[in-house]
């Protein structure tokens, strides 16, 4: 790879891009991985992933992590890696811009059955 | 899983015990891959990643990762994906506080021989 073609990525920046909401974008891919950057608002479905872990790190606003056990509330600054077969709700009361980090394979709505919230072949900004 | 051994991380919390630089910690694990913190200070070596590819994220502070053929300047809120084989050296004027994620079988000096500055079994925070 040429070093010419590195270039940095600017959250604020790519978060500008983006005016809808649970709908993420890839930003960058590194070892199978995505990393994605989407904006929360309102509550989102129950979901699990069956192979796949997923990290949520709150870069601005915030919003609560559902679990069956427990609702942890992820801040600025703070980050969440729910486990595979873990059930998980977020859901933000106010708009959040949330990057995550997990396989290219993993799929938003999970386990459920494909519906208007699923999202494939994301864009990539 | 229990959810109720889920919890989430602060950054500002796990940076705030971190005293030495260059020393990264494991605070997340996730798909065969790691989340790091490190602090950087001053020069690093330069040097590659054979099958890995590393993503830098400047939490606080700002370091200039220097490549062959160019130099880029990260700040807070901006990331940079070094792939595979390309050689880097970051460097940091100021201190500067760096969330990485990368293969768990990441070494800090990539393909350099050990030395002093070779981090193996890594801490978890």
């Amino acid at each position: 790879m040429k070093d010419n073609t590195i270039e940095k990525v600017k959250l604020e920046e790519k978060f500008g891009l983006i005016n809808d909401h649970w709908n993420p974008r890839i930003v960058g891919e590194l070892n199978g991985q995505q990393v994605k950057l989407a904006k929360f608002l309102g509550p989102f479905e129950w979901h699990h992933h069956e192979h796949e872990d997923e990290f949520f790190l709150v870069v601005k606003g915030s919003f609560k992590m559902e679990l069956r056990d427990k609702t942890i509330t992820l801040n600025p600054g703070e980050f969440l890696i729910v486990p595979r077969g873990v059930e998980h709700r977020p859901v933000a009361d106010q708009e959040a811009e949330v990057l995550m980090f997990e396989p290219a394979t993993t799929i938003n709505t999970g386990n459920l059955p494909q519906s208007e919230r699923t999202r494939t072949n994301l864009e990539t900004l």
